[in-house]
């Protein structure tokens, strides 16, 4: 490739969900290696639902991109060539330059994959934001203990398909939430949960009670709204609700802050009566102090077969918008990558 | 006094507020020391809203009383006979005998008040329930730092009044809610809040806003509703909320729990980006960690002038059902409490 294809901010999505058309794919130069610098070849490209924050006009999640910007992301590469002291050409790298074919970076955000990882895109799924995420909600917001039941919002979701493996490897009931039979199959067949419910059913809140027979303890929640509140009324005493997420928001657009759900009146009543802990996720607020230890331990999970990513890859640049907005639409099995280059 | 009146429940509340109609005085002998057991005189009782639980049908926070049966309740008294070989006549005690002039305990639940409290009211004001529950707020489910800025749901409540000067003595810009400008003054001028809101403005939120110009660091909510809600946009990164009660569910019964107030989905959210820990308060849960440093320090304290309960007491038994009532639709001025007998 002698042209750097890009994946700009066309315009912004009219509600929440960052669909297809927000972006438009131009092709340049590849940019001049400057000096101290390096030159890295994007091959993998994660698609991260908390990437919505980038294209809104004003978020306080993070710093949005600019109209006509290059869409940011986590991204997996090879530095091609280098001026910097410390990346040589050839080193694997992840970093946060995003949707392009070869950025020019400075080495700040830059990250070496030198601690063992078993497959340059498993810097993206098992061990990237997501799976911290699934590994920070289980160990520090919302630990289980064996033989506790554990529900997770998004049975196939990036976050969630960890998290449940996780859950099980603590010797815990895992319950997975999905939206509909096949996904619910593949949890449990090909993940290894205890059992999924299929929240498109209509007996879903009924079928989720009866998954859970003696209640739940731990919700990692990645979505609120209905999942939420069918968990709500099954939480044990002490249990433990770790707040990952919110992707039942773009669905329903701005509705879904207008109380269509659960009043926090009631929320606080049972968080109350039942010493529910909730906890919200960001995972930059837990890199200094968990990611070590975290690549140290999925390292072993994974060698040791008791965590097995779910990757669903899609092929080629030209198709990360469409790839992207699948995610929204809940059409990931698994965490969702693009790969832009061997 | 030798008849022995007792204040039954004579009907259950059509919804949460149970009025003073529910109730109903029955006379009767005084009742025979038995063999092992002591009889107590009660003085004192105290008027908590968490006593709204003993008259439901149903609750899932403590085991409701029967129709016909004394009300229950924290209650100071003296040891007037004894076969009881850990308690004497002339005993300053505490306990859940409930409302009635005399009653036999055989020591259980029963707490001698011998760690200096400095009159007998204060067992159930200072040193009661619910300025335990502001005592727990504030050290172990939302503590604050100095500097930082504290909003307490219900400034003339047992528990906020008591919340707002340990946050005081703690250094931190302390500002109340009450629902009428003579309280706010009251919480001011008696209690030393740096400011108090009357919620009962159209301005309410604004207001609430210019009181806290640096936002709100820690939230003691007794209420829910339209506090919580004009708290929410105030809340700063790593803030916390302690759960204390929801006094803002009655006035508008089952409606409350309908949806009125904001949505689990957009407290989530602001849950998640700015890092708010929300933790319930059931005071049971503390008593065996933290009791006994509460009386230690809550009796330094008010010897050093540095708290000052207020409270606000109404005569004779007979009077107990419309002074529970008028806590409800928030008359009381600081701790209720009904004065029973000398």
């Amino acid at each position: 490739v002698s042209n750097n294809r890009r994946v700009i901010l066309a315009e912004r999505p009219r509600y929440i969900v960052p669909t297809a058309n927000c972006f438009r794919i131009e092709n340049g130069p590849v940019p001049e290696l400057t000096a101290g610098n390096l030159l890295v070849r994007t091959t993998w490209l994660s698609m991260d639902a908390s990437l919505y924050a980038r294209v809104q006009r004003v978020s306080n999640q993070a710093e949005p991109i600019k109209l006509k910007e290059v869409m940011v992301g986590p991204a997996v590469g090879f530095v091609e060539q280098s001026q910097h002291p410390d990346f040589k050409a050839g080193d694997l790298v992840s970093g946060f330059w995003g949707w392009q074919d070869y950025a020019i970076s400075n080495g700040t955000r830059l990250r070496k994959l030198d601690f063992g990882v078993q497959k340059p895109s498993y810097a993206l799924s098992a061990y990237g934001a997501s799976a911290f995420g699934a590994y920070i909600a289980l160990t520090t917001l919302a630990p289980p203990v064996a033989g506790e039941t554990v529900v997770v919002g998004t049975a196939l979701g990036g976050l969630g398909h960890i998290a449940g493996q996780i859950a099980k490897l603590k010797g815990c009931r895992v319950v997975g939430i999905a939206g509909s039979a096949e996904k619910c199959q593949l949890a449990v067949e090909k993940l290894g949960f205890d059992a999924c419910v299929n929240h498109s059913d209509e007996d879903f809140a009924k079928n989720l009670m009866q998954a859970c027979p003696k209640g739940v303890d731990v919700f990692v929640d990645t979505t609120g709204g209905k999942a939420l509140d069918a968990v709500i009324p099954l939480l044990n005493l002490n249990s433990r609700i770790a707040a990952c997420g919110l992707m039942a928001t773009p669905h329903f657009g701005e509705a879904a802050f207008k109380g269509k759900y659960q009043s926090t009146m009631s929320f606080m009543y049972e968080l109350i009566n039942r010493r529910i802990s909730v906890r919200g996720l960001v995972v930059f607020d837990h890199l200094r102090s968990s990611l070590a230890q975290f690549h140290t331990e999925m390292k072993a999970w994974i060698d040791s077969g008791k965590v097995k990513p779910m990757e669903d890859i899609v092929n080629g640049l030209q198709n990360a918008p469409s790839a992207f907005q699948d995610v929204f639409e809940s059409r990931n099995r698994g965490k969702r990558l693009v790969k832009v280059a061997d």
